[in-house]
């Protein structure tokens, strides 16, 4: 199944995309896509519910915003440097154990929402991520454990500013938590629609021409062993999302560096997860 | 004003503390203290309902546990290094601009509940902190403006592993966000409680010695400069709660260092905020 939240930016509904395409509006199902959601079965329940109501659920137009497809959760986690060979651009080891940080979960916005680079920024830069998204609360759980504490699986931009991220006095939070650094979307996959998450194509193109390619074959750290290990110094909470880290490819690993200015296109996708697009544009005053 | 939530921990309602110590439950004013409450003049409809409604309300026991004083916000943000001489005994410079970082808000518990010391953790310890609650949305604010985005005060405890935080690959997090690492209170006392916030005494004692003593007055970054500075990465949103850093007198600091053990009594105060206290137990499975 695959949950999508539409409307306008803080006033989004639940919705369901369907095997062929159409979007559905489910409202009527009563729940929005939110920690009580994930946390009791909201899954399950609502594909029951669908048996009997998917006929009657508004059909949503194609043109409608769609936002973040889940509510605001307690945190955005990341995992950095999960990819070897973006380590090497970043010009950082390869870590022994999983490097964490948080974004702001303010950051958060619809898929196709435009990028804002922010104030005084010169290195916004770009990161598709494969994210995935907690389905049951979740402290020192084990690798064996750890699949069924996974809800699904959703694309991630994990927008970063590098100056702001390492040259302005310690910890990366700095440069990951700026409004709009965090594109979620287009959908949720729920977990049975991912045979093999650890082995997925993902992509970035800029203006048309792919900077980053690669699968997540390629981490360092795969998903059992992420959700073990964060759980050993947190209880991670349904909804919550972590973001599984960056492959090769990003405009500061590039010679010469590239970073994001006005008129900027980006467009990301995951192997079944669809695609998520982004116009960046300068930072003007509300 | 004083805002105090009491009940079983994941039930607390609301209440207020008045000026003679008598706290009462205020769950017919119909809002707990939520970003809704503060980001909608929260506090000023609350005081003008108390004026009616103050002898209506039903006195809660001493007896009754304290939970946080405001509803799980959106981050926790802490600065790190904010007094000199703790920079010196961490072993770190005083930092050019204002370090930043986040902790879980799961971590976030009520002030005087147990401290549970996380499984295979050798050095967890404390940090006496003044921290502050958002009232209005704050983004690129100057330092001009930036006491008309502060709602109120409260006390907190930094709970902190320091192998977690420090040995265990990049990023502190990991170090700061275990459960019960935050707690928060006695109570939130509003903006008009505290004439000078960046001039109050704070201590911390462990068993009963004082092991922290200091005055917000040694701030490297004080408060209006703090809420400009984040404001400038990141929007801060109605409730999000700001930690301002810890004095000299950590367990690391010391020699040889010292980290909590099972039995342990912590106590901690800051000047027109009250007193928290809180026991350490091992963790154990539920």
């Amino acid at each position: 199944m695959k949950l999508i939240r539409f409307g306008q930016a803080g006033k989004e509904k639940p919705g369901v995309q369907l095997e062929n395409g159409k979007r559905i509006d489910i409202t009527a199902f009563g729940q929005d896509y939110n920690e009580d959601f994930f946390g009791n079965d909201g899954i399950k329940r609502l594909r029951e519910w669908l048996l009997q109501n998917e006929e009657k659920c508004p059909e949503i137009s194609n043109e409608v915003r769609l936002g973040s497809p889940l509510v605001r959760p307690s945190k955005l986690i990341c995992v950095g440097l999960n990819y070897a060979k973006h380590a090497e651009e970043s010009g950082m080891d390869i870590p022994k154990e999983p490097v964490l940080f948080f974004k702001a979960t303010s950051a958060i916005v619809g898929p196709n929402d435009d990028l804002i680079i922010p104030k005084n920024s010169k290195k916004t830069d770009w990161e598709v991520e494969l994210a995935f998204v907690i389905g049951k609360k979740a402290s020192y759980v084990s690798e064996e454990e750890a699949m069924n504490h996974i809800a699904g699986y959703v694309l991630h931009n994990d927008y970063s500013e590098r100056e702001f991220q390492i040259e302005r006095s310690g910890q990366w939070v700095k440069g990951k938590s700026c409004d709009t650094f965090a594109p979620l979307g287009p959908f949720i996959a729920t977990k049975e629609e991912i045979k093999n998450p650890n082995n997925l194509n993902l992509w970035l193109k800029l203006n048309g021409e792919i900077k980053q390619n690669s699968n997540t074959s390629d981490f360092v750290f795969n998903i059992p062993i992420l959700v073990s290990y964060i759980s050993q110094f947190m209880t991670l909470l349904p909804g919550d999302v972590i973001s599984t880290g960056t492959p090769f490819g990003v405009g500061m690993g590039l010679k010469p560096q590239r970073y994001l200015q006005p008129g900027d296109v980006v467009e990301l996708g995951i192997e079944g997860l669809g695609v998520s697009k982004q116009v960046a544009k300068a930072y003007q005053k509300e």
